[in-house]
């Protein structure tokens, strides 16, 4: 590592998926590494955007595509499904369940420790432009850039995992 | 690398997936990495828990939703489905059988070589709370840890993979 | 890094997914890792090999279990199915049609470019054995190895992702 570089480790996430039960394993390895003092970067992908998307509708101009594509895909932390057992939605609702009886952090609480904590939270330009997406769809605070960006910290961190 | 610890590469995986095809890539790896002397680890979260389960029911005390999960999850190795082509349990005894067709290791069986071969099998126990699984329903000679021992580990390696 | 290797960065992809949304964000990253010429290796193992099948059929002998997977199995990058969103083939329908739309390149075409920036494609050959694959069937320039050649090349990268 160079000498005018941050000397800390660097971690990074690829997230990709859509699935409750993905997103919060993300987001507990990347706040653990954060508290560890590492730089965290987070960079949703494809379904993994829909983590990050306002709950309420927002108003944006699109075309019939991504029209459908904003319809039918989950608006936020709080409407994802589960990658099993999903169960027309009871799964979820069991996991959140049990995570509240465990005082374990839910999903929105997650990523809220994680902006308090530094970790940066990238959108892909690339799949927002494919989808339809819009930065004010997004939850606030986070950073737009694409692969190379990506390719940059990943380059820099010792544990890269595409979750 | 710090002079008083261990000179051998190290290896990781997250293994969050339950489905029976990468609980085999998942331990191919890791006995693979474990045969050129790596140290690895295997970390076990989520529905990757239901690999390391004993097979036959073992009597704990559990809360209603808990006793749920235990009853819906597959219970160990042998009971696994696939991430595709699953077609109603067809799919894993058509894979099983090619396996033994080619003298393939079976998941038990690489699960058993895995142990031989020091493989460290640590089981998330954040999730294991969340589930309600307890340490008797899995297989013996595992370590229990969360995220932070995962880190640990990980920042070690060089090859880190979430399964 | 000894001396005689290559000073390039290293960046390893197991493609273990046999969906068109994740080959696209695997051969994405890798065309990306490899313009800012990293050595890259995909290496393509059970449901990812369907993603490097030619589209024609090809005439080997098989046994029966070989030939059900065979017929069952996406013969090639255009027949890939969604991760997510699939109704009935509708989703990839989408996908490629707002990708077109965004004059982005195709899974095809994204296969083209890897092989023309010297992306080492690897089929794993265990998995080939059982799925009952034959080189024949699988696009030009590939290699053929195992898990060992993988561990090899990735325990030289800084870069590895499961996919």
């Amino acid at each position: 590592m160079m000498g005018h570089e941050s000397q800390k480790e660097k971690t990074t996430i690829v997230l990709f998926s859509g699935d409750l039960d993905k997103a919060i394993a993300a987001f507990i390895i990347a706040n653990g590494a954060a508290a560890y003092d590492h730089d965290v970067t987070i960079f949703f992908t494809f379904w993994g955007l829909n983590t990050m998307r306002k709950d309420e509708v927002v108003k944006v101009k699109k075309g019939f595509l991504e029209k459908m594509f904003g319809w039918m895909m989950p608006r936020g932390a709080k409407k994802l499904g589960l990658s099993k057992m999903n169960m027309l939605g009871m799964g979820p609702e069991m996991i959140k369940h049990v995570m509240k009886k465990h005082n374990a952090l839910t999903l929105p609480q997650l990523i809220e420790l994680a902006q308090d904590q530094g970790v940066k939270l990238v959108a892909c330009t690339m799949t927002m432009d494919l989808l339809g997406l819009k930065q004010e769809e997004l939850i606030d605070g986070m950073e737009y850039a694409g692969v190379a960006a990506y390719l940059g910290d990943a380059t820099q961190a010792k544990v890269n995992l595409f979750i």
